[in-house]
């Protein structure tokens, strides 16, 4: 059924005295106890069920998105919370509002490169020469390639390789995988430096073979990563670093200043 | 190890070249394809993984609180991004801004009330009394008794019962799940009003049988909101409503001033 | 004093038991009582006191930005208070979320355009012939000119010509603000459409008349907001409007859903 | 004209194709040119325009808020503007998030306090009395008396005899203000400790001065502290000090874990 011109129409969810249902699901007898938590993130990105094979794969990809240790993103969680304890939710929102172009980013990039190569994956395409094209042309524009090497993890991000071993394990080792592992080897002769696919190109190749439209995909992060912030909040209550870490930047920060000012008046 | 005055530290990961270490599990041997992301939640929340009968129970509360339809906090995440489409982090975060004591709030509320009648889960003490006197404590400094009564889901809200059937299945029927049901029981005695236990109140007490402080129960519902947060951006994605909602609001919230100025014209 | 690689350095504010020191003015001596908000502002911006004909400039662009109405930012704060009215910080923090390209960017895209078709205001330059090469490279790539026309205050919008008036008054009638309106000439030509200077396009060559880099002028428009942004907590605090538009924005979306489940009980 | 049940009304802003109408004030005629940026945050707070008198005062509070060098606050601000610069309006909002009972939450309790000891300023009452009544009674229940002594700002915080100072010499010195003090006498004696006035205190009190409502003096605090924090980005886009945080802080909080596993390995 078509909305009208200027009607409001959500098809998520709606509400009965007795029921709750939720993209056509009965929130108690479809899903409570039946669907994880992970599961149910898959049912928000798609409006259906994963297969126990999607189901696998997905809650990989976004489990390897939960924690990665402290991240500015989870120090300025951990610096809100120091100042509105009152107020979890908005120490998690701090951090989530940093999840831009330079974290999350690349993995959104790195999709839309795979997707905009290869706009229907069933399509009868030569990968390797995909992959030289889309490298070439990246490289003529100087923009950078994403979902390749890491500052960090050298020579081998070792997420990826083992995302890519439970993709297959399901039978996840399609074309975006394929042209992503393509596009890293040729990149590698490009710029003739080591640079396999790091854990953001795999998530971007894995979340295109579940058909997740590259949109979405900083979505996946987004949530992952607010469970991972309650984490760091939950530490920042017991153990917590906010305030010596401000101390330490104001007085380093601002030690010329107040040189300065000991000279003028020395 | 204690940690000296003043030293930063925290236990939650660390990385090396080729390894990364989330709460002494090694992601990619120990957690990736062997955790849910349901899991991963309980981890970051307890330190530890679940065993089968708390994964089943933790992940039953989370999805329960992921999708409550166009809530107000789904409505400001749907406006800020129609003004900010290019930065969907800040649309969740502003949605999680929202997650404050009047909605997520009254979960901890009564996780407190529960944990702060009774901290010793494994204390011998008489539920049905302990009740009696947490209600009238409560009625008689006029505060709201929370985690009980709906004012939607009446007479009884259908996820409370579903909730405690998965607990006690799998063997989470303890004292903070009696306590609750006994409080409900006593508020509708003294209030003479059908009040059972609510979604909210349920969450707690099962959250309380797992142990989790009441402290960090808000926690719960913002990382799972976060994820029903990414699906009403999906759906805003393909089907705006932000920018109707804004006319209309804009228009009949400020007629009376447009009429004035008429009339003063005329 | 350059600062050594990896050193920490603000030159913003530091403080001593007796004196706060901020971008080297003293608080109490040389700021309380002597430097307005909007002064003080402008010194955020630039590191200096403006003179008085900067202060009147800086003042009104400033001042246009302040309120808009129901704008969606507006909504979402109004939403976010609703559920977290102890945390009005978070509520006006949710309104900031939403300043991003669509509405405050255009006054960034606009300022990004004057200043790098016109690096140095001082440079002698044909401003006819720099503003028809603008508008034919923006036509030619299919983008939009940003800065001109108004889906709402047509034919002109009544900001644009007073902020030019108020900056010609105090001598701020120069290069940026002769090419902004010379590439409106050049547009309306183009397009063979009314497309006056609006707002967007009036502060941004203002702005940059004040010397201020294209890449903050977002920021004038962020902590203009944040001043609407309690006025509007303030109203809705007094007088809520959140919970009406959620329950009818609810109703409505999701009537198809209620009437779906109707007809296959009927 | 009394709004109906149910029906949205906001009476802060309208437009008309040719005019834009704030609090009833044209903003093309009556405002642009004519109102600086306090003096609109003024009218936002109180639906009327500030006397001179007023506006000297409030625009002195106000300053006082914007900056407080490298806060919690700003540095969240800062770790949110790394990972998305491409949002500085979530960088800003991110540091928002914090402002709340820690730090601009001693405001609002100490005009709460005021404001509910003296709720009709005109009343004749005995400040001396209500004073030591107001110190007695938060001894009494081992409550904290806000506005007064400072942990770093000793014996006397600075900014609190100014800002009595131009509040005097502009004719409010009222009863709020000899309320503030005179708790701050009673407390010095209660506690035997120097607890003069703190800035917070004086804000508190002038604020209320002003008749300003002790439930909307946050906002104050979160408009003034939004220009600050720009201020802030500006200078993380300049001379970036994010990256090294994060850097430092991992590096040093977790250590202890690459030391275990040395051990263990070793």
């Amino acid at each position: 059924m078509p909305t009208k011109p200027g009607q409001l129409r959500s098809d998520i969810a709606w509400s009965a005295p007795d029921s709750i249902t939720i993209k056509g699901y009965d929130l108690v007898t479809d899903i409570l106890g039946k669907l994880s938590l992970g599961d149910m993130a898959f049912l928000e990105l798609t409006d259906r069920l994963p297969t126990p094979r999607e189901s696998a794969v997905f809650n990989a990809i976004a489990v390897t998105l939960v924690e990665h240790g402290l991240t500015p993103s989870a120090i300025a969680a951990r610096m809100t919370y120091a100042g509105a304890p009152e107020a979890m939710q908005a120490a998690v929102a701090a951090g989530l509002c940093g999840l831009g172009s330079v974290f999350v980013g690349s993995m959104e990039t790195a999709a839309r490169m795979l997707q905009e190569a290869l706009p229907d994956p069933k399509a009868d395409v030569d990968v390797e020469r995909l992959a030289g094209k889309v490298v070439a042309d990246l490289h003529s524009r100087k923009r950078i390639i994403p979902g390749i090497g890491h500052h960090f993890h050298k020579p081998v991000d070792p997420r990826a390789p083992r995302l890519f071993e439970i993709a297959s394990g399901h039978g996840y080792a399609g074309p975006y995988v394929k042209l992503m592992q393509a596009i890293a080897r040729h990149a590698e002769e490009t710029y003739a430096k080591t640079l396999p696919v790091n854990a953001t190109g795999a998530i971007a190749a894995i979340a295109s073979e579940l058909a997740l439209p590259w949109k979405i995909i900083r979505g996946i992060g987004v949530m992952a990563r607010a469970i991972g912030l309650v984490g760091h909040i939950r530490e920042e209550m017991r153990d917590p670093m906010a305030r010596e870490i401000k101390m330490r930047v104001e007085a380093e920060a601002t030690a010329h200043l107040r040189g300065a000012r000991r000279e003028q008046h020395g």
